[in-house]
């Protein structure tokens, strides 16, 4: 990576520079609205669905939601991460020139996920389940002609390895566990000279993230400039809200930073509760970044901890402003609405944030509160689509 | 519907008016390339996928795919089907009145393929699986006002009736035969004067289908526009052949009679093989149109006979150059590719032209033969997304 002391500030400028600088390399992803999803989302929960609960025996709150939803699953590698990786590199290359960046490669290792749903079943076709940001990082360096050394636990499947192998990156073999993997990565940076490509903890990974939200605003204004429509109110940032997954924190530091000079714009994070996977906003309460997450929720991009400059960002509450967590059974449900209604196929981590429209009470009370009968235009990143029709299956089976 | 005397000719020049008319009603859905997809139909199949085929111990054809994908899975009710049924009524209403219709309603009763699926085994959510046809009725007339009588069998179940009454219209219960639910359908022209719109026999019908060929060839046309482009070459009419999915014969039958004066695009149909699902094909073949079909093909979209007027575009061979049929297994894992690598959302009927391009031997020699290096531009119509992730975890279980 790029010295973080000559990373720009995490600024709308910044990422602005960071979107001019990748735009070329990476698919300007739809956003798509959809009326029965406005209309669920709009319903009140029943009753029922708040027992257990802290909202037990209240009235549920009758929030009133324009969704846009912006379709990163469409991304190149499938997934938002692509945005960082190219980002990251290209500011590298501008940095040592790309001569050296050629000359030493790049390396990072496989996400957590793979390694976790590996040890639990072999699944076919798996390399759509391979870390994103692997993925993301080999087609960057596939693109730039930099030589990329990707490591994957050598139990992967086949089809994984060869996944990974396609987009032109050299796989190197690790045991299945975290610090295993890390030390494979240390020993090829001091053998080759390799530089570490981190998933989500630095400035050109947040900035580059950033810009999906940069052009997701873009895309609303156009959007809300079309016939019929309300004429030019709130013009120039029309959103009342945007909702990312948070995992790492690469995805909501990114948006939060583009929306932070724009206050009529709040940044909202989704989580998963289970298995304490909501650090985030368990961090928040405890003031201070957990640093360590155990989870095997369903929403297998967010089973990281935060990172540490990501938390700065996160943790500031004039950017976001709040986050909120889901349960296992919410994620399911709100991802079946995206697949059968929204006709998108989406991974579960993407699904995550639907789920907190949907479901968190407490949000949808704070959209009712600000709100009111004139409701909220609310953006949602709809992160990626890496799953598949197998991952799904075994997902739903014991419904 | 429109007295058959007063339709418009099957021509382009009537396709342009259908879509004058209907445009404000429906949706624009996209078009969508994918580069993996061309990558994989561009690779000439394994000797071993040709085995106990006429092809067997040849070559294997290597044609060149550019791929456009028309998504009328985004369409409104999910499926093209609101092509046809907006149209037919909207013609209805200009040629006998408004009022009049309003006065008399419109009825048609729901597909073979919810009579079977139900049958088979209930399924949640299965509003989704309900005939497309039905549903974009129920929608077309809702939308102008006018009543409509759905008959549906009375052992739907309770999820499939809201669905089809959340669209406002009037559902009336049968037995679960087709000449039962005939009979209802029957009962009720007599008890209000309802006007019968059939799913596919009809002109109008085949007109209103035909407009997402016409959407297609232009957003082809802006797409091949934009850089990097090889020029103006082919500029009016850049695609060298389309392909959809043949049940009734609405949508290739309307995509045939768009390219009816255009003899670069050539027109091609989607079957399939199952329990002779390929009944367009085996027509062909034996010169005649096939009456009656009963198989329970995975494309449960396509398990209808070829309509009559629908036959007399498709048989002519300057309009459909060539039926092909493919295997359940082939739809599965083209549709399975569409999903996973494409994350689009779609039905298996949808996947049967995908299925084509992949697997049709037959197909694909024409391809090499007549595209040679250069290949060739090939539109390919999705024309639904109406599946519940229960029927693919049911479509895939036996993996």
């Amino acid at each position: 990576m790029a010295d973080i002391k000559t990373c720009p500030p995490l600024s709308p400028d910044s990422i602005r520079e960071a979107y001019a600088l990748i735009g070329p390399n990476i698919h300007h992803t739809p956003v798509v609205t959809s009326k029965t999803l406005n209309r669920i989302a709009s319903s009140p929960q029943a009753a029922s669905a708040l027992k257990g609960t802290v909202f037990e025996d209240q009235r549920p709150a009758k929030p009133v939601f324009r969704l846009y939803f912006k379709c990163e699953n469409f991304q190149k590698i499938g997934a938002f991460k692509a945005r960082g990786a190219f980002h990251a590199l290209m500011r590298l290359c501008d940095q040592i020139g790309v001569d050296e960046v050629r000359k030493r490669g790049v390396t990072t290792h496989s996400s957590g996920r793979s390694h976790t749903l590996t040890l639990e079943a072999p699944i076919a076709n798996s390399n759509l389940l391979a870390g994103n940001h692997a993925q993301a990082l080999a087609l960057a360096a596939s693109t730039l002609g930099v030589p990329a050394h990707i490591v994957m636990p050598s139990i992967s499947t086949p089809s994984k390895i060869a996944g990974t192998k396609s987009y032109g990156a050299r796989v190197v073999f690790s045991g299945s566990t975290e610090p295993e993997r890390v030390a494979v990565v240390q020993d090829i940076i001091r053998e080759t000279g390799a530089i570490l490509i981190p998933p989500y903890d630095h400035p050109d990974i947040i900035l580059g993230q950033g810009t999906a939200a940069l052009e997701l605003e873009s895309q609303v204004i156009d959007l809300l400039k079309q016939p019929p429509s309300k004429g030019d109110i709130k013009k120039d940032h029309p959103l009342d809200a945007v909702l990312t997954p948070l995992g790492g924190g690469g995805l909501l530091g990114g948006t939060a930073s583009y929306f932070s000079n724009t206050p009529s714009t709040r940044v909202f994070g989704a989580e998963p509760s289970f298995e304490g996977g909501d650090d985030g906003r368990r961090g928040l309460a405890a003031g201070s970044r957990i640093p360590t997450v155990s989870t095997l929720t369903i929403a297998d991009g967010l089973r990281t901890p935060v990172g540490e400059i990501n938390w700065t960002v996160i943790s500031d509450n004039k950017k976001v402003q709040g986050i909120f967590a889901v349960t296992e059974n919410q994620i399911k449900e709100a991802m079946k609405l995206v697949l059968e209604r929204m006709k998108l196929f989406i991974e579960p981590s993407a699904a995550v944030p639907v789920a907190v429209v949907l479901f968190a009470e407490e949000f949808r009370r704070i959209v009712e509160r600000e709100g009111g009968e004139e409701g909220w235009d609310v953006g949602v990143i709809l992160s990626g689509g890496n799953t598949t029709v197998e991952a799904i299956q075994k997902l739903y089976r014991e419904d």
